[in-house]
């Protein structure tokens, strides 16, 4: 059933956000895909394939558009251009100027290129904005955004009508003052914070590239799409750009094409006194081919052989560097500071009209214009319907991976799956969490089709090697292992678009805990932006020994529990690590990090995968009417001391629970009455242990309790003596124990 | 008086840590100055000046050496030098061994050009570590730090005898598993987790540069040494150091010299599976002067001309790649990831001794090394009388500049500096704090001479410039507005590197509050390695309206709470930005956050500097004796809220107290009366208010109190919206207190 088939891949779509203003975003267990609203109207099934474009483009030319993928670039009356583009502008001066809040100055200089990208190069289907083959458009310079709410709103996206133009930057706006995902269908990834775009779109061009060679056949180009990106000086300047441009190199991504809007203006002045460095000299040695536009205000034809070119060069991603002036056609302010962050301000509005010869009102889109750009609408469905034709014919031929390649479009995960993960009993040997995560992974990898990551240079110390695979690199991309080299920050982004591109990715990344102070850019982008990625992390305390303060987390836990949209997991032993795995898994729309131990830890009596799924539970307990003496709680491999804690107190005739906490954030999501029977409100009696910072525990153990932990920095000695040295022992629980009850 | 001037300065030395352990290392709000113990027993005053040294170097060559700054690079009997490189192999094996933990292949491939410097280039005082004009060194690739504590050992320095090299990795050690400036004297930095000892070295640079330009006369070169590091493949993968080596590049830092260990191994096995750009032509993009090393291992003269053209070259840094082999010497290990981060083991290490020719017993440095290297403490206490009496001269010429440089060499701060610090009543005009922070910036830089800064390309929204000066660029050094570009993480590792280059260099640092996230890997090192950097945090919470969730900090102050040894300030209005400005000067060994408002706040009554010094204070009360109905408690922008609600509640007849909690870690080291006079236990009814995570407020409100915040993402729309719609109100406010009082 074909046609079926296709509607399925097709309704395949992130499904839009619960409002969450004002609230912790934190979704259910469960995944739920709801069908894009616009879908039903304007979905075209195979009967309706070859709808001819209202517009004056000939049935021939679109033929060719739709079949050859846009491999031409169309030259278009040099006149509607020229009026498309300012269009462009206006829509962002127009829409800045009644916000009086906004970037106006990136549009005006950028609206060439975005012109000619969403007009003339790149395949998408306004009415499906997740059409699994479509071109990926990020625009890196986030702040720039009324650019691409422009452009969404010539291409027919029904996300961004002229009443969104009208409220941008306002309270329930579909248009948010940067591009946000989760907000506007049509935009990829969220961005603003600088640099995290282009790494994502680094991210979005490894699944591609991925998923190609894991799923064309010389006979179906199944997975065939460009990631295109536009950045400016300011992520040119962040390290992360520079970490994530020598991956794209070294993996060569050639469908990857950045423009970089060099317009020369940052926001404290020109970018000499702070930027001198010879920026296509440093894309060259990173392994990118570079060209030069030097007239991107006007140099169409410029740009369409850039891009061209770009095409062209199959084994290297393409930097285009396009001079451009930024707030182009204002007369008193292009070309400085003052017009990248504020409106222009009515007056100069008025002279840039006159300027650019504009003679319209605000948001006013010219009808030849819109005329213009309404054969996307047609043209976008007709290339859904033919792609999803294709796939039919591939299902045909090779079920077993349509099979696959639909889990991760859909992100429907195998039936199953879950019986996978490992389970264990006390008597299974101790081990490293780090270890029996691996055991998880690898697991895991072998049931969901979308399985994917790696480690910062770190894999034999975070256990992250998938032992079935090789390397994803540039001549073996079918592969599951990324190496990311030592590039923390890079890898949490790149793991953002890998995770934004389809549903069904699932990727993993991996560093010691300690450093996602590295990456915490991009893990905060993952919790905003919904990306399910999921954080590997070890040595996730003082137990890493030797390696000293440096690499020893303290306030991390804290820092992660404070962060909304992330479930920040310390498993104590084998049981609750897949239960954490699976959670992760099931968790969507919400990122996950493991915080797993360098050292041995037993398998503890009374964990499970259940229990952890709660995120707090009772592991033991020798007391009845839910009215202990004293409630031990411990997390990860404090939990250890606080069984062998309530084993000396019990052996003096107290009675005592002792409770795992291995996920905040889930356990605060569980109904009052379970956590009354967790931890009762009469027992005030209660002892935390965690090595880690103290702060928060103040929540659980309640004003009488008291917390043991960490608040200063941790030392370099083997992790038994730390340990002892530090207090973080079964003798302090149980002094602890005694002063509360 | 020259020689007692001089001997004031010799013993500016940073003060030893406190056992720092298992506690916040805060220390009071003044500065104590220790004397290195050391230093009694070595220090030369004028009347010792060119004591000869014992070893066999002539006369001559020494007077050479102290009074033309090294400039020669003198060649020393080949033997001898390839003895002394293995003493160094060796002391770094046979301590990883005797640890067995650690890092030997760095030291191994890297014995060479360490040699190379400490004996043969580096101009130092092993008896004085803190001698204000020795050439610096950092090893970025911090793993390897077996390198330079085998290079102090040699070099005479007291913190590294022989025992501790025994003990290298254990409890109470000097040296430790990474280098930690506050644990051994001859360590600058902290280094370790990879990129921050480069981007400290840059800072280090910057600082010399700047105070050269400041200090120097044409008759007198006061301020005049190299910065030296040596990084390998982890470091120049992390974005941070092309951050900093591209700003390096743009200001001509002539006297930075870096050596990158191009040993092709990295923790995952070859480079070639992660990074493959061409380092050398990168750099060279940047605007580096770049030389090639290609025998890493046993090419002394390649190397010793290599610096010498670095030298050579005046208005750019260079990096000398030198190409080693990792664990050089060991038969089975060398040039595999395997020596990269474990002990040889017996028979391994039995194979290296073998194979180098090695007869010694394990810890041994032979006596012609020894005698060799012996010349160093003469040699650098001559270095230092020699300087002492240059500076003394200087002042003589120049008092006001030699006071100047004094308080930056010493860090005692001019006499009355505070009173600069701007007050206000309720009358002032309302403002942003990020206006009323640049009030302070610029009180301070007038009364402070060694107070300097910038912000990461948000001058002009962080309000950060000092208006009397100019900026430090390429060809204007002596100038004090750093323009740091939009590169965070590389801007807090140069603070560091400044703070930790003198005493008296105070930098203060700014961006966005939320792109924190982009830094605290720098923020972590300044905490942890006691660099005083001011972090100037604007746009910090929801209030700044429709940038949106990107850029609206929720978690960031919980996350900065729950770090050690790092001040956290949310200042309510002028007197406590002001308050908070007056400890982040005087805490020279603790760093400071201050979060400000984009923004305009009222002046309010009952603000003060001193309440704000002590962290949490009453602003105001109509209760009396110590029990009023109802605490409420607000920070920065909140604390106008909590006033407004108060009033409220006072006209209903409710006694009120409301308190300001500027800064947690302060109030938390107040006395247990002073904490009861502010918060009395019998007081229950509390509420707060924070437009931010409520994560942590736990702990003041108890648990009969209510924290009220935002638990999630923020929004894009006008601040006054938000702050509505997000129930940041004075009602929220007045109704939590009617439901716990």
């Amino acid at each position: 059933m074909a046609s079926s088939s296709s509607l399925t891949l097709s309704q395949a779509v992130f499904s839009p956000s619960l409002p969450r203003h004002g609230s912790s975003s934190s979704s259910s267990p469960s995944l739920s895909f709801s069908t894009f609203s616009g879908l039903k109207s304007t979905h075209f099934t195979s009967s309706h394939r070859r709808i001819l474009p209202s517009t004056t483009v000939t049935k021939q030319q679109f033929t060719v558009r739709a079949s050859a993928a846009v491999e031409t670039l169309e030259k278009t009356d040099a006149a509607i251009v020229e009026k498309s583009v300012n269009t462009i502008r206006f829509l962002a001066i127009d829409a800045v100027e009644k916000a009086n809040s906004g970037h106006p100055g990136l549009p005006m200089g950028c609206a060439p290129m975005g012109h000619i990208l969403y007009d003339e190069v790149m395949k998408y289907n306004p009415k499906n904005p997740y059409w699994f083959n479509r071109d990926r458009f990020v625009l890196s310079a986030g702040h720039g955004c009324m650019l691409q709410y422009a452009l969404l709103h010539l291409a027919g996206y029904d996300s961004v009508q002229e009443d969104d133009l009208k409220s941008f930057r306002q309270w329930g706006s579909r248009i948010p003052g940067h591009p946000e995902n989760f907000e506007t269908p049509g935009v990829e990834v969220t961005t603003g914070p600088l640099g995290q775009g282009i790494a994502n779109a680094v991210g979005l061009a490894v699944a591609e590239k991925h998923l190609a060679a894991r799923f064309n056949k010389p006979d179906a180009e199944i997975v065939d799409h460009y990631t295109y990106v536009i950045l400016g000086d300011g992520c040119q300047m962040e390290g992360i750009s520079n970490e994530v441009c020598s991956l794209a190199g070294h993996w060569g991504l050639g469908k990857l094409i950045a423009f970089y809007d060099d317009n020369h203006i940052s926001i404290d002045g020109d970018t000499e006194i702070a930027f001198t460095e010879d920026v296509s000299a440093r894309f060259e040695s990173l392994g990118w081919h570079v060209i030069w536009v030097k007239n991107g205000n006007t140099g169409y034809d410029e740009i369409r052989a850039a891009i061209k070119e770009a095409k062209a060069v199959k084994d290297k991603p393409t930097m285009i560097k396009v001079t451009t002036t930024i707030g182009f056609g204002s007369p008193n302010k292009a070309n400085s500071y003052s017009v990248h962050g504020s409106a222009l301000g009515a007056k100069e509005v008025e002279a840039t009209r006159n300027n650019l010869g504009w003679p319209y009102e605000p948001f006013h889109v010219p009808e030849d214009v819109k005329s213009h750009w309404s054969r996307h609408t047609p043209e976008g469905a007709a290339l859904e319907t033919e792609w999803n034709a294709k796939f039919a014919e591939y299902e045909k031929k090779y079920a077993e991976e349509a099979a696959d390649l639909k889990s991760i479009i859909t992100g429907e995960l195998p039936a199953g799956w879950e019986k996978a993960l490992p389970t264990y009993t006390p008597e299974s040997p101790a081990d490293a969490t780090r270890n029996l995560s691996q055991q998880n992974l690898n697991a895991l990898a072998k049931v969901l089709p979308g399985f994917l990551g790696g480690s910062a240079d770190l894999a034999s110390s975070n256990m992250t090697l998938l032992k079935m695979f090789g390397d994803f690199q540039k001549n073996t991309p079918e592969e599951r292992n990324l190496r990311f080299g030592v590039r923390e920050h890079g890898m949490g982004a790149i793991c953002n678009g890998i995770a934004l591109h389809s549903l069904g990715l699932i990727p993993y990344c991996a560093t010691f805990f300690v450093f996602t102070d590295y990456m915490r850019g991009a893990m905060r982008i993952s919790a905003l932006s919904e990306a399910g990625v999921i954080y590997v992390m070890t040595h996730d305390s003082i137990g890493l020994g030797e390696d000293g303060p440096t690499h020893q987390p303290i306030e991390h836990l804290a820092s992660f529990r404070a962060m909304p949209n992330i479930l920040m997991f310390r498993p104590a032993d084998g049981n609750e690590t897949a239960g954490a795995y699976k959670v992760a898994v099931l968790k969507r729309k919400t990122p996950s990090i493991l915080a797993l131990s360098r050292q041995k830890l037993p398998q503890l009596a009374g964990t499970s995968i259940e229990g952890a799924a709660k995120g707090g539970y009772i592991v033991s307990d020798n007391s009845s009417g839910n009215k202990p003496d004293v409630i031990l709680i411990g997390t990860g491999s404090e939990l250890e001391i606080a069984v062998k804690a309530a084993e000396e107190l019990k052996k003096e005739g107290k009675t005592v629970r002792v409770v795992s906490f291995v996920c905040w954030e889930l356990y605060d999501e569980q109904s009052a009455e379970y956590k009354e029977s967790v931890l009762p409100s009469s027992v005030t009696a209660r002892v935390s242990i965690e090595a880690g910072s103290t702060f928060g525990w103040q929540k659980f153990v309640g004003d009488k309790g008291k917390a043991i932990g960490i608040d200063g920095f941790g030392a370099s000695a083997p992790a038994d003596k730390i340990y002892k040295e530090f207090g973080i022992t079964a003798e302090a629980v149980v002094a602890a124990a005694k002063q509360v009850s």
